[in-house]
């Protein structure tokens, strides 16, 4: 019999990077738990036609031969567009002053089909090997559901970056109660918790404890071979995130939002959950907004019923993680051969 | 000068009596700080026949010479209407067992005003001297202010009890997110809390934390005077109410929701301040669910640019909250004449 536990979970990481994107990309394509097997973009951070270029040319620079499938350049319903946080990730997405190849040649190369496409092949073609990392607005995943609602009995678990949960204050990043990637689409991000696959949310309530202070980032800059390039990049890239912390959050530092999904597909064991059906506020106030109902299920009513109980990370040894993350950036953090 | 600091606030209290509410009801008529003006009723842990009923005989039994008016039937839109919370309360809004003299002739007499009226005419004809503490759903307060807009302008405080807003995770008690006044009239709590007058909001987040034991409430049945017969009556009261939060939160006890709001006027200094706007969500998944945007008032957009900042209780002295209550049924608890 293999052994799956040494065996490396096959991801899809859906993206839009942004910094904290190419922070979590590093961390999947070097850890030897992961491997990624392609990328797909997302609008949010940025444009659809930027964070494009960005997953292919962070795929080169990390030396990842992965297809890359360009996704939705906007949510599921027109009336749910948002401004792109430009002002977070910076015009280019990576903060505006990081060196990378960005010419078309350097890039990796596009695979032709559209995002949802690509997902629903993939995981087609290996029932229960797939795990999707979604760090962005959720409509890829919402756009496969569609495509093939099959999908969802063969992936092997849905991990997303996104929402806020109270469990430690009101803590939505765009409204007192919404985080970015599900106010950009709350009906996808709705309709990715409602389906019969097992989810597992990283949120606000636990990237706000992950936090990469100043010294840490900097730190990551002297190491040797490829981690020394890339603690240099992600130095320079997270300048100006940093900067935009300060102003709204007043850490000296950035959080580790994206990462932290990542480390939980490493190690579940950094995290906390909590069990219920998640739905997420589509319209209104809270709009945004997601909550999950975490009574008994017998004892539930519409329209907590009809959703699937998914966990929810609600606690995280940050700096546990924190020293997960910094690990790969070591020369002598060998990945194992595929 | 009159010394402001000991003479009594002058309150109307705005009920649904209740079994928490009688028990807050003798806090306000026993404590020299407050002095009662007027009960006004409305619907909501039982009908307003009963409430209104339950407002009279508690006005009677604590010897409260008072008007008491009839309020609110339903919130101020039929959509909104909920079943009465007599699972909780039970069928006479008492608990089914305690004895109170419920013959007409035993009753406070009513006072022939509808309450919104009452409360415009008192607040009138003292501008800047009323306290109004409202511990049901806020129907009769946002009648006032739809009736004589002026109020707002001469009311001293308005406190309430209701709303949930998760400083300590999600922690409605009717929805994840909805507290059971503020979603029994969601348009009426939005409108109140928009308002141009100071509110005070004493919701779960602090309610939850005021828990009176078994054992606390058989201490108030052996103290003598006036303070004997309501420890009994109380104890009577709350076993039926005692028994639905062991099956429903595990505690063997009860919350003392209402009296907080009355422990709030005493001495606000058992509890910690938040300012900000709060807003009511008034539809879909998240109705009833109160928001307050924390963010500085120069960075505050819309929706929220439009209301007062007001406070909400983010934490409270229970064990000090529950001494003050306490005290009350004391013999040697006198209260100076009025």
């Amino acid at each position: 019999m293999t052994d799956l536990s040494h065996r490396p979970r096959s991801v899809i990481f859906d993206t839009d990077p942004g910094i904290d994107d190419a922070m979590a990309l590093f961390l999947l394509a070097r850890h030897p738990a992961l491997k990624l097997r392609a990328v797909t973009s997302v609008f949010g951070n940025a444009s659809i036609e930027v964070t494009t270029r960005n997953a292919r040319a962070l795929c080169a620079f990390y030396g990842q031969p992965v297809p890359v499938a360009a996704g939705a350049a906007g949510p599921l319903f027109a009336h749910a567009a948002r401004p792109h946080s430009t002002h977070v990730h910076g015009e280019d997405g990576l903060g505006g002053r990081a060196e990378l190849a960005l010419a078309e040649q350097d890039l990796a190369p596009l695979d032709p089909r559209p995002a949802h496409e690509l997902i629903c092949d993939m995981v087609n073609a290996e029932p229960g090997e797939i795990t999707l990392i979604a760090v962005g607005p959720m409509t890829n995943l919402a756009l496969a559901l569609q495509h093939d609602p099959g999908i969802a009995a063969k992936v092997a678990q849905v991990i997303i970056m996104g929402g806020a949960f109270g469990t430690h204050g009101h803590s939505g990043n765009v409204t007192p109660v919404a985080e970015a990637n599900i106010i950009n689409d709350p009906e996808a991000a709705d309709q990715v918790l409602a389906a019969p696959w097992p989810v597992v949310v990283v949120g606000l309530d636990v990237t706000h404890a992950v936090v990469m202070q100043e010294s840490y980032l900097d730190g990551l800059r002297g190491r040797g071979g490829q981690g020394a390039a890339v603690g240099e990049f992600l130095w320079q890239a997270t300048r100006h995130y940093q900067d935009f912390y300060h102003s709204v959050a007043g850490i000296e530092g950035i959080y580790g939002h994206d990462a932290s999904a990542i480390a939980y597909a490493i190690d579940p064991s950094l995290f906390t959950l909590r069990a219920g059906p998640v739905r997420v506020v589509t319209e209104g106030l809270a709009v945004g907004q997601t909550i999950q109902n975490t009574r008994p299920a017998a004892s539930l009513t519409a329209p907590w019923d009809q959703s699937p109980a998914q966990q929810v990370c609600v606690a995280v040894d940050g700096p546990r993680l924190l020293a997960l993350f910094e690990q790969v950036f070591d020369p002598s953090f060998d990945r194992p051969a595929a």
